[in-house]
């Protein structure tokens, strides 16, 4: 009995930051999931993070040594999925500009995102030729491994729109169906709330990172905004405003979620208290991966290798890939 | 005695087509005199033609040959000057890239080139991403050998120094002086009349190829338009207004060319016998040529090695800039 080969997904991360609670729960605990049934590809878009960092690139290294360690405490096995690094695959850059002589402008500038994005980012200077073309980029880093899968969130649609619209346009030019269109695996990222009630994020810093320490989670629950109406202990508190109790949904079981719910609405349990539960639930669950972490750290040679044999296993297929379009080119 | 280093140039030309007697005399030349004096290196823009060819690249590889035959069979000699083909070293396509992420859009927009290109060539689409980009790949091809000079006509000044304020740009914002500022060798393109009076260009049809053969020269000159207003053998004509004189002030001795200057207005010469001396003149230039080209066409391995030698050679060079350059990004 021979069993089916597996579909291929490919998913990247940006190393813009530390990694928080809110990416781990949207993309890194999916990615564990599709580890179990798919070929998977994992890359560090560094590149990518130069569209928006280019004019501060100090902490890129770390960062990218960062995002491998949490992948890798999180649960991403490097023996069954591929993790590397874009910048060490020169193919990406040579697909994007190849890509880029045949993408028309006009399809760049109707990217919802491109106009968002500058506005959302007031403080930097967005308006290069490499923040207009990053989707070219990002469709040259997808088309290059052939996925079947991509895993993208609603918004990110039209961004995978535009690589497969790619993939028809070369397709079609050369005559020769060198792309798959990948598909789109839909992915709903769960709205993470920060310490401050609003969306978690690093541009809030109002995160709970992968790499913090017990200590600094627990105290970061502790001045963790509740519901803003309950002043007093002994006033009463409602659970559907309170960003602590979206901790509790995510993190404890339904029965605490159900008794809280009660107790916080007829003041039977303070918030303090109440936080410690959460704080209680989140250490548990983070204390793998800080053990993960730790053990990562002291054996530093290890994720140069790990990223490397990850990048000598992705370069065959890229190498492979950017061949066949060559010969399609006939470059 | 020790002597200095000797400068260094870099040039490129687009495998667009066959080269004619225009971009002989125009650039060819050039280069051939550039490499008596400086450390050369001449490149075939094989992806720089696709940004206005992407549509039909089926000539592209006969192109790239041709051209490398042409240069050789014309002199250049890669044993003095490194002769390599664009397409074979990635870092063009990495540094483009590194690059793309700091032009300002509007950099490009206010090329002057841009919209003229767009005007000139109608038929095509030119309003794609690579398109728009092209001087940031042109600035990343000169930058990643950091030349002492970069030959240039008057028009594409706006090009060299787009490059040089990227240059800047880029030392500046990593405060390391990674990139020196190319200076412009400013070189006098000749006005190469073709066949039909208009300025020689492959998109008119009027050209005397550098392949063309000894039979094929001589008929096109035959066929060459003269002062219109000499209708008979017995009209006196103007050679002012000749394309074929403008030949004859390229290629014929001083002597000869007062002679017919005088000879055309009396009526003294006829059209006929004219082209035949100038033909007689441009065979005898072009033989040597043919005769190289001929040897080249029956060695096709001795092309390829070149390329290759000459590609290793220029890797190096590419290799290193582009360490220096991720080295300074921190990436
Ligand atoms: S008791 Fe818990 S759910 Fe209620 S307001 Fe306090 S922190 Fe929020
Ligand atoms: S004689 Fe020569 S220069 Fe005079 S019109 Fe004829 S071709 Fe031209």
């Amino acid at each position: 009995m021979t069993t089916a080969p597996r579909k291929r997904v490919l998913s990247g991360m940006q190393p813009s930051g530390l990694m928080h609670l809110g990416n781990y729960l949207g993309a890194l605990e999916n990615w564990k999931a599709l580890q179990e049934d798919y070929e998977c590809f994992f890359f560090v878009a560094d590149w990518h993070a130069l569209s928006t960092n280019y004019a501060d690139t100090s902490r890129i290294r770390e960062f990218v040594r960062e995002l491998l360690i949490d992948w890798l405490a999180a649960g991403i096995d490097p023996k069954r999925s591929t993790v590397f690094i874009q910048s060490h695959i020169p193919e990406h850059a040579v697909l994007h500009l190849l890509l880029s002589m045949m993408v028309p402008v006009s399809w760049l500038e109707r990217n919802p995102t491109y106009k968002e994005k500058q506005d959302e980012i007031k403080e930097k200077d967005l308006s290069t030729y490499g923040f207009l073309g990053y989707p070219v980029l990002q469709a040259a880093d997808i088309l290059l491994y052939k996925p079947d899968f991509v895993p993208v969130g609603k918004d990110q649609l039209p961004h995978l729109e535009l690589t497969r619209e790619l993939a028809r346009r070369f397709n079609d030019i050369y005559k020769k169906p060198v792309f798959p269109e990948p598909k789109e695996h839909l992915t709903k990222f769960p709205k993470v709330l920060g310490t401050d009630g609003r969306k978690m994020s690093k541009s809030y810093g109002n995160t709970i990172n992968l790499s913090d320490t017990e200590p600094v989670v627990r105290q970061k629950l502790k001045t963790m905004v509740t519901d803003p109406a309950r002043v007093r202990r002994t006033d009463p508190g409602n659970p559907d405003v309170c960003p602590v109790y979206e901790f509790h949904k995510i993190y404890s079981p339904p029965a605490v979620q159900a008794q809280i719910n009660t107790d916080c609405r007829t003041a039977a349990i303070g918030c303090i208290d109440c936080k410690k539960l959460v704080a209680d639930e989140i250490v548990a669950r983070m204390a793998p991966m800080w053990e993960a972490r730790a053990s990562l750290i002291s054996h530093p040679s290890r994720i140069d290798e790990i990223a490397q044999e990850g990048s000598q296993r992705a370069a065959i297929i890229a190498k492979a890939t950017l061949a066949e379009v060559n010969e399609a080119m006939k470059i």
